[in-house]
């Protein structure tokens, strides 16, 4: 059987990545979310294992001291990381891992495991991105422009990703990224013994 | 309107190729198919310009000297090669060109069109090759046994090709391409300017 794809993807908050992924989880069985480690305090409706492991700084640098994560980083004041284990396990039985990151710990992964398949989900606009974040509600027009000024930093980090998704319609950004996985699968890099099995085969 | 994509595709001779990219074609109207030159004669229900523009070797020379030709390859005491007009005039009108030629051309398209993209299109085993080529009925034992011998060398040439695909069903290889094509259309590198146009968005 043949290793998991990992594949890294990150957008700037309110990018709606959160929709794409869930539509793209119930279509493809062979995925699995990476589950990351943050310091921050949970959301409404935000459960502990599920959208996070919420645990305190003082956990989350013993983690960084084992050497138990992937990446990590700090976003307004939080540290934000992926626990290392659980991704080589899957990678290992065969499943394609997704890990949502921000930009500082996409770049940490792309260091650590190069034969990542790494994705940045683009808003149509800073307009629309705008319009999402204040459609949300849960955040203080403060926020909102920090978070803006954030994206806008953010976005100019598309240069060190593989691939840019549009997301404007969710049902065309998750057919976007299934197209995406398939290729990646069928890169030449990938696979360096299919020329053997053709030949060889019985 | 951002330019098309070159697309190489090779495969041995009996790859099954021919039928695939019927059905490419039938569900994609955006793409258009290079049609080679060559010296060698028809076979039956080929026509002139469509399958290929069937030429004499001095014209085939003449064309050469010209630089009117893209890639060219010899095979099996043939000239086979590619037009450049008109795979450039495609280009810039946004249509994505196949280009279906040997290994041979498949080397030079990547030199002279390093953003081109590559697929090999393999059997999925030599037994498998060997029955589709006897299955066709139209060559000698000794024609199959050639090419048979051509295929184990060409296959070898996989490792200069951006992707393969795999040949069982052709179902499942149509999906592939698309797959492939529409990935590469959302790589990074593809796209310079997409960071300005989401900032500079009205």
């Amino acid at each position: 059987m043949s290793k998991g794809l990992l594949i890294v993807i990150s957008s700037p908050s309110g990018g709606g990545k959160g929709t794409i992924l869930k539509e793209l989880f119930k279509r493809n069985e062979n995925l699995r979310m990476s589950v990351s480690a943050t310091t921050r305090a949970p959301r409404p409706g935000e459960e502990h294992g599920v959208h996070y492991f919420f645990i305190s700084k003082e956990e989350f640098q013993k983690n960084i001291e084992d050497g138990a994560m992937l990446e990590y980083a700090s976003y307004i004041s939080n540290f934000y990381g992926t626990p290392k284990a659980p991704v080589e396990a899957w990678l290992n039985e065969g499943k394609d891992v997704i890990l949502e990151i921000e930009v500082q710990g996409g770049r940490q992964i792309k260091q650590v495991a190069p034969d990542c398949v790494s994705l940045f989900v683009l808003p149509p606009s800073l307009e629309v991105l705008e319009n999402r974040l204040r459609g949300r509600g849960t955040e203080t027009d403060e926020v909102i422009l920090k978070r803006l000024s954030a994206a806008r930093e953010e976005i100019q980090c598309v240069k060190d990703y593989d691939y840019t998704v549009i997301n404007d319609t969710v049902e065309q950004a998750v057919l976007d990224i299934e197209a995406i996985i398939t290729a990646e699968k069928h890169r030449v890099s990938r696979d360096k013994t299919i020329v053997e099995r053709i030949l060889n085969h019985a």
